[in-house]
């Protein structure tokens, strides 16, 4: 601690990401990233924008990303004005916080969720409550009903992978009237259903999606905000009150071209349902309880074996996949579907070491 | 205004940057980019990263930028434990406000200077004095000496230009030793000095820095911060509350190559020095008084002419130069050093337009 420090340094509890390895062949199952890589196209966009001489990069890049926004509106069925852009989900996640969930009665997110809502919420000094999922992980619709300062919550939730029908959210966002709901759709596209399909009825809906999962862009930073005009503009007074240009030139590229290219994505997403099936099977196959998943990851517990001790087993044999030490979930590891292969050496190594 | 917008939101009076026109081939002298190219080592850097597939694109970038730290520190001669980098300068000085501004006495800048900085105060609820700049814009150093819940001041100053000598950025520094003092160098590499040498010796001294402006690499968004490994470690704390990531694997792959290539750097500023000379003698022919720079733009006013028509006029010819509509410096234009080409261009349109 420093007497530099403001008040709000002091208290903060930063979030921590998934360990980055620095080794050369990790299977790497611990931050929910893709195993294929973008689209072609995402490819060839990025080398146009840099040109032969990087000659665009010494100029600022559009503070409005319009392209890149009027591209992901179209879409989504949606205007320009009902899109916010920003440095990946967790930059778009942290303005909504500032933004919308700022109020005098408490923001409620499920007790078990994205970790980094705690943290955003002392950043920002938001209060909050968390409600305790259902014993199957499942959110319980009835504890969401009106009188909140905020909702928000993942769908499918992280890390359990469990997905809420879309007749659940719909009757949350109506009983919040007066509420901002905030539904994080960073896993929606491996089989949940999109709350977008609502923006248009409720004027207190957000929508948030990311790049980093389904169009295997973790990378370069991208992510997107859907709502009424009004609540994109509060994120956009933020935005412009903090950093005018947060996507770079090779991101907003970069993005734009995956959204170009709907067949390729639709490939990427069915081959990681496909192995996510598979992987699930086999880890029932071992004894693990599998919590059912919409996500591209699963969130298993084994009745004989501790989490945390298969989690260092693993890692020495340069397997990563993630253990929270946190109330509830400390028997359980959330598990990223890799390619076959990658599950396959993981499956392996797990019936090995569980003998 | 909307019933879901948190308080901030309703008090916030976004930053506008400079405008960036959809034309073809304007003379573009508005936003103090740089009218070269970055090195080409950037180019072959992050043609690397990107590989033939994108492959690594798929994976989150290294969240602490550990490479591009250490070199950015050999480069300065400092430790990477002094070294902060974050999505521009812009980002670094609003985390910088959050974390280090932020006190019960109120800060302390410039009444001219760079004008995000009352935006900043009010997105983080941030108490400040506009201090007076003398009238030949000059910072009054006596002004600044102790007392304050921190100071702040671009160096060499802006929109004006100058620069304050480095044994009066010292006395600043010395005289605050229970505040923060942060010194935003956007432009020292132009011809100011660095405040960097202190750093060993002040605790209290945060440095930052771009690579928008000498680098050339605007449309990258990379900015730093030096000091202390606890103004860093503050930086860092809020950082990991907002965003994990904030620089993007190309990102950080550019910033890295522009801070190898020194030779090409130096070519670079030096040839802006050049042309930023000769403008403010052509300039000086037709009659402007040009506040003297050491930054890549000049700051002139015309005795008889108003600034917002000339810069109006100009936008006509698709010359774009920047004009505030701010007290004590409405007469007065901020124009970018571009080639000299450009410089020709702009100088002769206006004496077409001031007969």
């Amino acid at each position: 601690m420093s007497r530099y420090w403001s008040d709000v340094v002091q208290q903060l509890v930063p979030y921590v990401p998934g360990e980055q390895p620095a080794l050369a062949h990790p299977v790497k199952l611990n931050t929910n990233e893709n195993p294929y890589p973008p689209s072609p196209c995402v490819v060839a966009a990025i080398a146009r924008e840099l040109g032969a001489t990087g000659e665009a990069l010494r100029r600022y890049p559009d503070p409005l990303a319009r392209r890149l926004r009027e591209t992901v509106a179209a879409h989504h069925g949606l205007t320009p004005a009902q899109v916010f852009a920003g440095n990946g989900s967790d930059e778009v996640l942290a303005h909504a916080f500032h933004a919308l969930l700022k109020h005098d009665r408490p923001l409620r997110f499920p007790d078990i969720t994205y970790s980094f809502y705690p943290t955003y919420a002392r950043l920002y000094g938001v209060q909050y409550e968390a409600v305790p999922l259902a014993d199957d992980f499942s959110i319980r619709v009835d504890d969401y009903l009106g009188d909140a300062g905020g909702v928000l919550f993942p769908n499918p939730n992280a890390p359990t992978g469990r997905a809420l029908p879309l007749a659940d959210v719909e009757r949350i966002v109506a009983a919040n009237p007066s509420s901002a709901v905030v539904i994080d759709e960073a896993y929606v596209d491996f089989g949940a259903e999109s709350a977008i399909a609502l923006i248009d009825r409720y004027p207190n809906l957000l929508v948030v999606h990311t790049t980093s999962k389904a169009r295997a862009l973790a990378g370069m930073r991208v992510g997107f905000a859907f709502g009424h005009p009004d609540l994109i503009e509060a994120l956009d007074r933020v935005k412009d009150s903090f950093n005018s240009y947060p996507l770079d030139r090779l991101a907003q590229a970069a993005a734009q071209a995956a959204y170009e290219d709907d067949a390729y994505f639709d490939g990427m997403r069915r081959k990681v349902i496909a192995s996510r099936e598979r992987l699930t099977g086999a880890l029932q196959a071992l004894g693990f309880d599998v919590v059912p998943s919409a996500a591209n990851f699963v969130f298993a517990r084994h009745p004989a074996h501790d989490a945390a001790a298969i989690a260092a087993r693993l890692k020495e044999k340069e397997i990563f996949v993630r253990h929270f030490k946190l109330p509830r979930i400390d028997q359980h590891l959330r598990i990223t579907v890799g390619t076959d292969a990658e599950c396959d050496t993981f499956v392996a190594a797990l019936r090995d070491l569980l003998g």
